[in-house]
């Protein structure tokens, strides 16, 4: 009889409930298992993957699997508590199916208290002008009371619009006050894009691997995705973009993040953004950049979007300041190019307008001047930071991982092939640790042996004990494959 | 031969483009050019009221219609001072097809200064607790600054919700703080109540009249607007409710306000919410139940929402402290029943989280028991201000209007068959007064001899001023019919 994983272990688990299989049992390698129930060792491995998952046995290291204490450990509570950090997680897991579950087992997973949480796009909170914020958010609402009780209108208010236009200019792109439209973050910026340009059964490229948030929109907006490849050192690869433009017809866009991609954090080459231009103009189909993370460089220089060379309107351009200034304001911006006004109509019916007590703060933070040398110290910590954690993988991680990290914000890790990082992210927050596990960045469950650590939080015992945890877990679980 | 109001308005701009009707000439009244062109009197009426708008004719009060001087009104730049409040309007109207141009129609009419603007949703700022929400504001931000640098996530700050809770209960809703979310204001929390339960291509029933707003929304995501009629007492007419879901099987979803409906005011009696749950139960659709006006009585007891008898999830709660509380905040909520899940996948990606500063301020006032006792003085106000309007609408008014007054917020005003109160409003923002013409409250174009206005301002000169001026016109466009 030919088993499936599921198979297999529904049959174990039978045995194990019957006592045939009692606790602290060692089941057979996968290789002996492989033999015994005539199965291939992958199965096997996903057996043992699905079991381990759902607490029925427990891989010890280098001495093999066991059956667990599967009664204590199915009877807890799907809580973990970091004052036993030692605990294996006593979460029942579901086998996923799809990324929309994915995404809510991350959440649930990292909802509970976590030593050391790698796995959001947040930098440390005193990274950020916070006292300069909370005292002109003082000041905004001493002098202005009266503005509370107004109703707001408009796409934006039109101090922070004048602020931040300067701002745009000096990376070369060219807006007017209504040609700019405020959102609630660049979240919605990317989402009334999407709805501008595209209708349900549409099909829209992203990026392989792309920002989940991004690929759980599309499912949601009801629109394909078509991942193309990012190579770390030149973002979104164009070649194959354009195999996808000759070979699709119901393209409608190319979503993008030429300045430090979230996860990879590579930065697309000038010479590239330009051909990525050309190449959608071509086809007739718009780029909605997402340049969120275009302020967050290790370099000196901040490179331009691809904005900035758009002389058709071709390009949709969202930003924010919840990455490089106030990541609790959700503060961001489209500027939408030929679709700009169909987007402001859908902003419309989708929120209505941005809070402006955000706004009028920022205004003033962007007026004081204070916004450039923040954003430099900004880089700095985060080209220091950098080089300490890089130090620590290196010492932590198994060997055979590959690296990326051509920003400053994310490492990309690259585990060898087989490592299911969700099962390892499980095992992690049971010792309080959580990173992003690599199959949320595809809707179509690649880079599972793929993990994303967020950097920006300053290194030290917690990070390295992080590290550690992660390390070892990856160790393990390349053993039992 | 027979001419449509549009052909023969064409014929006469060619004559008076050729000089053969010169500036400042009288025009064949009504009966005389329905005679005179072979046409019935409201091809007469229609064609005239075009020219009117498009700056070719002038009506004057009392003595006809006159050739204008059109070289300088249609040369004159599309925006009307308040400083010249006399001028007739200078903008070349379009013909408008849709809603969508309708409202922007609205939006670009009453961006102009205006000396009394009637035609939004909102009160008096000083109405609202304006300095209490500024200095809890002031604490929030000077207690913890740190906040401000701290990636929000989750679907609303706990706080807020255990604040909002027991406020919510009290309506007569169990809710527990994971069925609750919080939102950019209840327009985003009616965009992911339709979205988690509608399709494009859907029917959703709305009231008609309905809120524009709404509308715009139906047409963006893709979605058929069935419109029922709403009775001035009962709210929609649930006889019409469900002889709609016998005959159209594509019904998703039924949309409705039965606490003061904007734009009638009219307040569903228990029994009618009763029957509307029963209905909508038997036929499997979701209510989607938006409170938003639900404070805003202008009698002491606040009746309750449907939600309050919903024991099987089928009603989406809809809520918001827009109106009630702090407009400027953009602080709603929805309890979504059944859907609730969606709905919060929803949320998450069209615009991940609502601010939290704005949540921690409205969780310090309601915690200090200042909201009960200025929802009392607010109704109080409302309740006084009413009479005031009133007996200046009754005073300028022509007689044959018919005013519904059920709420405290709105008036609104059927006029005569055949008055246009879009053509009214474009020659009242001339004097610096907007109201909302009725045909916005209807995607099928009814309601065009209709007005809502605003009546959550305080009496006084300005508003009687505005009362009168569009009285006037309204007197003046029933002549020329």
């Amino acid at each position: 009889m030919q088993y499936s994983y599921q198979a297999l272990a529904d049959q174990l688990v039978q045995d194990m409930q019957a006592g045939r299989r009692p606790t602290g049992e060692r089941l057979p390698s996968v290789r002996e298992g492989a033999a015994a129930f005539g199965v291939s060792a992958s199965t096997m491995v996903r057996c043992y993957r699905h079991l381990e998952a759902q607490g029925w046995v427990q891989a010890r290291s280098k001495s093999g699997i066991f059956v667990a204490d599967w009664r204590a450990q199915r009877a807890a509570r799907p809580s973990v508590k970091v004052a036993a950090p030692v605990a294996a997680p006593a979460v029942a897991f579901e086998h996923f199916a799809s990324l929309q579950q994915r995404m809510s087992e991350l959440y649930s997973l990292t909802a509970q208290p976590l030593r050391m949480g790698l796995h959001l796009a947040s930098a440390a909170a005193d990274w950020y002008p916070v006292e300069a914020l909370a005292r002109m958010g003082q000041r905004v609402l001493r002098s202005n009371p009266r503005a509370l009780g107004a109703y707001p209108t408009g796409t934006g208010l039109p101090e922070f619009k004048a602020a931040l236009i300067p701002w745009l200019a000096a990376l070369g792109l060219d807006v007017e006050p209504e040609g700019l439209l405020i959102t609630n973050g660049s979240t919605e910026a990317l989402a009334v894009a999407l709805r501008a340009v595209a209708q349900p059964g549409d099909a829209v490229v992203v990026e392989s691997p792309a920002y989940f948030g991004l690929l759980q929109m599309l499912e949601n907006l009801g629109l394909k995705a078509l991942e193309v490849p990012c190579v770390p050192e030149q973002g979104m690869s164009l070649e194959a973009l354009e195999y996808a433009l000759e070979h699709h017809s119901g393209i409608r866009a190319v979503v993008a993040m030429p300045n430090f991609q979230n996860p990879l954090g590579c930065a697309m080459p000038e010479s590239h953004k330009r051909r990525l231009l050309k190449l959608v103009e071509r086809f007739g189909v718009t780029l909605i950049e997402d340049d969120a993370f275009g302020d967050l460089c290790n370099q000196a220089q901040r490179p331009q979007p691809v904005k900035a060379w758009d002389r058709h309107g071709s390009v949709i351009y969202c930003g924010s300041f919840s990455k490089s200034l106030a990541p609790a304001f959700r503060v961001g911006w489209v500027v939408g190019g030929r679709h700009h006004a169909r987007i402001a109509s859908l902003k419309l019916s989708q929120s209505l307008v941005t809070p402006l007590f955000e706004q009028a703060v920022l205004a003033q933070y962007m007026q004081s001047g204070a916004f450039a040398p923040h954003l430099r110290k900004l880089r700095e910590r985060l080209a220091a930071n950098l080089p300490l954690v890089l130090a620590a993988v290196q010492r932590h991680f198994p060997l055979d991982c590959r690296v990326t990290s051509a920003g400053g914000w994310w490492l990309w890790v690259e585990c060898a092939p087989g490592v299911d990082t969700l099962a390892v992210l499980r095992q992690a927050v049971g010792q309080g640790v959580a990173f992003t596990p690599g199959v949320l960045f595809s809707a179509m469950g690649k880079h599972g042996n793929c993990l994303r650590l967020n950097v920006a939080q300053p290194f030290g015992p917690e990070m390295e004990f992080a590290l550690a945890t992660v390390g070892s877990l990856l160790k393990r679980h390349s053993l039992v494959l």
